[in-house]
């Protein structure tokens, strides 16, 4: 949502003679970016676009000599659309590139055409650093899935890709250097130096910075698979299969480790053009430091107190390796002790309390906290969580601007190349706007509606999070079309890493090819049926037809347990999903039921209304991973119809209105 | 379909631990193969491979220095899988990479897990040429959409694509001898040689040879943009926007063209490997020749009686040039004239009696009519179309080797990147079976049930004929979900080329974004709908939850209309559909009504079966070049009902039971 919108009369058509021509100095990436839109425009319209002698959308920008993506770009532009033209004025290629979005945004088609409304916009970030992290080492993500991925949040406006690339459970970048790093800890899935600087092009054409992660000193198991002589325990060590927080520590009391950090930081420093560059620093296991007799021994010559005392020196010579080769610290909470530069960044995911005592020294710092995608947690929740909020409210304007934004995170232990997109998008669009937009913009209700849109829109820029929802499905069913299962896929959400965890032993070796993997974050079928049930208590009479879809679906929820169980019966895969299947009928059971009361006006027997009230808790646990989102309707539903007749107002007054029809 | 397959007792499992081995000479193309075979079991399965001491899958092939593919390679193979192993034997990579086709083939979820039946089979192709056709001159596809469609040809063992890279409308190899073919002939959509060999390379690593195929001496105009001086009429030219056949030709008296042709033939031969060399030489129109008074003088003093006679000394030339290169010649049924020798191949559009009259002068061929898969016929249709069928049967065991096989087409006017999976999968492999298996193997019904799951296999190789469906269909119904939109696709299928062309006047610039491109070519839902239909009609008390299905799609159809109005409304892309939209309910209405009287036993007025054939008729017709395949079960119904109660002994013995119930 930009800052400021006003709609006017009439429509710019877009049709096969879409043309755009820039004004003023005109500059490769501009090329670039204006080569994009018409293909996007052909892709989203499917019109084979020709050109014409009047452009469609006029630039006007300066644009001379943009450098690589920059905290410190002027991101904003105005668009005016009027019925003969639009013009996109910015004062850099970051700010075409933005303008260029929201105008892909708003084609549509019409009744006589694809269209962009009439309208003026003024828009701007509300934070410069808008980000999104990927945790490549858990589960390996090749190329082109980066690469898709990219071009999905340069449509939503973020502008910082964060790749987690080193972790316990892998080192995930050719080192020429040091190649046991790469050849012993990835299993040979890394990014060859020449996939990381194409990668890192294709960001930048985006406008989207690169910022590194290399997790130090701990999160290190993979890298002493090569080099078990940087650790502070005793090998021998292999990749981490298993999820959590391992003891393996870099031995950073040995002079030999900031040797082989300057050259390996040097390396990687010079594949990515970014100045910010992030060394983790989280969850640091202290045990090999206090086992270890050396280490013990270099505290005490240091005059060091203890591992946190350890671990801020650490930093404090890791700082200034990076400053040697260009680059500013950024790293997790943890990283940020006494004797800092304050250049370093400092990435939350404690909260915003951290950033606010850090802003408070002098320190900038991104939001994190509430942004963990992979928790699968609805948009919703992601949505209200602000980088200025919470505590952070309390700070000055002289202080607030060092919160510099946030970034969306996915760790993707219980996510893979196949399931990653559907776990990023859409959500991951709405902390996009909360990066973005005003922080008055915060209607849940208008954010889903405009994030449906979204997710649709997004599919053409070839993110999976929709074709491969399919996909997963019939894989699960075998080789037979399973509509039964896709109704029983449609009424469930996924669960996060908690619930996750604790259901059974994962490791890497654990396929993630189940119900709950192919199962979305949110059930958009719920969700529009719960709208169609809530105009439909509202107001029976005038939603006639919004009863009889609800009606169908909970008829359809009722009858499916019966067509799934020969797809369920002897595939292990979906065994597990038996009693949901179950469930799912018993919900649509007790909704026709409930419907048939609501149409009536008559208050259910309580002992009725109080054993659907069980059962309906009961039934939104979760199993096999996933829960039975098909329940919150028709919960509210027995909600409704159970009070008594003097508070269910608008029941009431609507089953009158029922029927007189 | 094998040659020869036995099932026994028992499974082969397969898990993280799957591994192959290969005995025999171990050679990079096998191990190619084999590290595909492993890659795509981990996608099939969402396993990840982690391999294990034991192998699950035991090859055996001498494989020794395998060249290009070709024509005489052994392509026979033996799989023999117990619950322990799996034993792949074959005389060569060819064989290989077929075995292991199949093997991936029978990977299937079970009760425990996922695994492969007891099963031995000998296998065999019936004919060496099983081919596909894509035309990317009236149409660009990109390098991407050829790769994932290699990887669907491969896996149903068709090992010949036959690019057709030049026409009126495209000349898209860039030529560095004459690069105003691609410079000013290609809108900029050519493939740059590296691209060429890329692909080719790709094809090869899968078995797959790679004919080019350059249409001349019509099908030009293209070409002439840049070197109008081959022409033998007057330009000036420009790239061809109409489809049709038109009456640009090169100018085949001067000798100045051979030259030419003999340079680029060189060029472009250089680039495929295979021996054969696809000439086109379809549909010329000799109107400028005979309007060409040089031309005219020329045969005169050639002794050359007319335009045919001059088409075959053209002809002869090119031979001789492709000799020259190495290369063995490929043309249409036209190419067939006095003179040439008989290493030539024919492709036949007109039918197996060409082919049989060519065999009879010793000629080879291949057969493409009846395959052509831009007439949007069902697969039923192309299944039953044989290559040494028709007349061809008559040919003796001297000449019916002659016919090499066929090779499935698809010419794209009416099928753009987007949609030409769609149009491809899955029917191109049921001429696959034809081509490859048995000609005893012709069960239409057992064919369909193996082509759905052979649809769903085949989207694992990346091809996107299901995925592109709900993509195309979110563009058309704008950025809203839009089921309905769903349900009426799916009750309806796109009509081919014949009635597209006299639908609109159809060019290049004519966005291929409708309904009927989004419909695919035949409708699951409506099989799968008769099917369940039929069962019930033969006996309804047993089949009665058949019948409720049947009665739920029915009343689906009843009320889309209703869902479907909103969507439609100011929607110009989706105005067409309203009155197929009209039409579905109407069908479903008839349907419902049937129903009744098919369970009351009851005979139908005659008056009401007369309108509702009548309707039912006049709704079969073509709307918005998409066909309501909806009625198609409820005519079937209708039909049941009303004959008299003694002809139709299966129904009424079956109300009997329904009542009984």
């Amino acid at each position: 949502m930009p800052q400021s919108v006003s709609v006017g009369e009439g429509k710019l058509v877009i049709d096969s003679s879409f043309t755009v021509s820039a004004n003023g100095h005109s500059e490769p990436e501009l090329q670039v970016a204006v080569a994009r839109l018409v293909s996007q425009v052909g892709r989203q319209t499917g019109i084979p676009i020709q050109g014409g002698p009047h452009p469609t959308l006029i630039i006007d920008c300066p644009c001379a000599a943009p450098g690589y993506p920059s905290l410190d770009d002027d991101e904003s532009y105005t668009l005016d659309v009027t019925p003969e033209a639009a013009h996109l004025s910015a004062h850099s290629v970051m700010g075409v590139r933005h303008g260029i979005q929201t105008f892909s945004q708003l084609i549509a088609p019409g009744a006589q055409s694809f269209f962009v409304p009439t309208v003026h916009i003024e828009d701007r970030p509300r934070f410069p650093w808008r980000g999104l992290m990927l945790d490549v080492s858990r589960h390996w993500m090749p190329p082109q899935v980066i690469r898709r991925n990219l071009d999905a949040m340069a449509a939503v406006k973020f502008n910082v890709f964060h790749w987690h690339l080193s972790d316990d459970q892998g080192f995930r970048v050719e080192s020429k250097l040091f190649p046991k790093l790469h050849e012993l800890g990835s299993d040979g899935h890394f990014y060859t130096q020449d996939e990381i600087r194409a990668v890192v092009a294709y960001a930048r054409e985006r406008g989207i910075r690169v910022v590194p992660e290399f997790d130090i000193p701990g999160h290190t198991t993979a890298w002493f698979v090569g080099y078990p002589e940087l650790a502070a325990g005793a090998g021998p060590f292999q990749i981490e299969r298993n999820w959590g927080i391992f003891e393996p520590t870099l031995d950073i009391s040995r002079e030999q480790v900031y040797t082989f950090l300057d050259a390996l930081l040097g390396e990687m420093a010079a594949l990515f053009p970014d100045p910010y560059f992030h060394i983790g620093g989280d969850e640091v296991v202290d045990r090999e430091w206090r086992e270890n007799p050396a280490i013990q021994a270099f505290e005490r010559n240091q005059g060091i107190p203890d591992s946190a005392g350890l671990h801020a020196y650490f930093n404090r010579r890791v700082q200034q390796l990076l400053a040697k080769h260009g680059k500013k610290m950024v790293g997790w909470d943890e990283v940020l002790a006494p004797g800092l530069t304050n250049d370093v960044v400092i990435q939350s995911w404690r909260g915003q309390k951290s950033l606010r005592d850090a802003a408070l020294k002098g320190y900038r710092g991104i939001l994190s906290f509430g942004y963990y995608l992979d928790h699968v947690r609805p948009a919703a929740f992601h949505y209200a969580v602000d980088p200025l909020g919470a505590e952070a409210k309390e700070l000055d304007s002289q202080h607030a601007p060092l919160i510099l934004g946030g970034e969306a995170c996915m760790w993707t232990e219980y996510v893979t190349e196949d399931t990653v997109d559907s776990r990023l998008w859409p959500r991951a669009a709405a902390i996009a706007e909360r990066l973005w937009s005003s922080a008055s913009v915060n209607d849940t209700s208008d954010m889903y509606r405009r994030l449906e849109s979204i997710s649709r829109w997004l599919d053409g820029f070839g993110v999976q999070h929709h074709s491969g929802y399919d996909r997963m499905l019939e894989r699960l069913a075998g080789d037979r079309p399973a509509p039964a299962l896709r109704v029983l896929a449609d009424a469930v959400e996924a669960v996060g890493i908690d619930t996750r965890q604790e259901a059974r032993h994962y490791s890497s070796f654990i396929p993630l090819n189940r119900l709950v993997d192919a199962a979305r974050p949110e059930s958009e079928t719920v969700h529009e049926l719960s709208e169609l049930l809530d105009r439909s208590i509202s107001d029976p009479a005038r939603h006639q037809s919004d009863l009889e879809r609800v009606r169908a679906a909970f008829s359809q929820w009722q009858a499916n347990v019966g067509l799934l169980k020969p797809i369920i019966e002897n595939n292990f895969l979906l065994a597990e999903a038996a009693q949901i299947s179950e469930n799912l009928s018993k919900t649509g059971t007790i909704g026709l039921r409930g419907l048939r009361f609501l149409e009536s006006g008559q208050r259910p027997p309580s002992d009725w209304t109080t054993t659907a009230q069980k059962e309906l808790n009961e039934m939104e646990q979760p199993h096999a991973e996933v829960v039975l989102a098909a329940v919150r309707p028709v919960k509210t539903l027995i909600e409704v119809i159970s009070q008594p007749a003097s508070l269910s107002g608008r029941a009431t007054g609507n089953h009158a209105g029922g029927r007189d029809k």
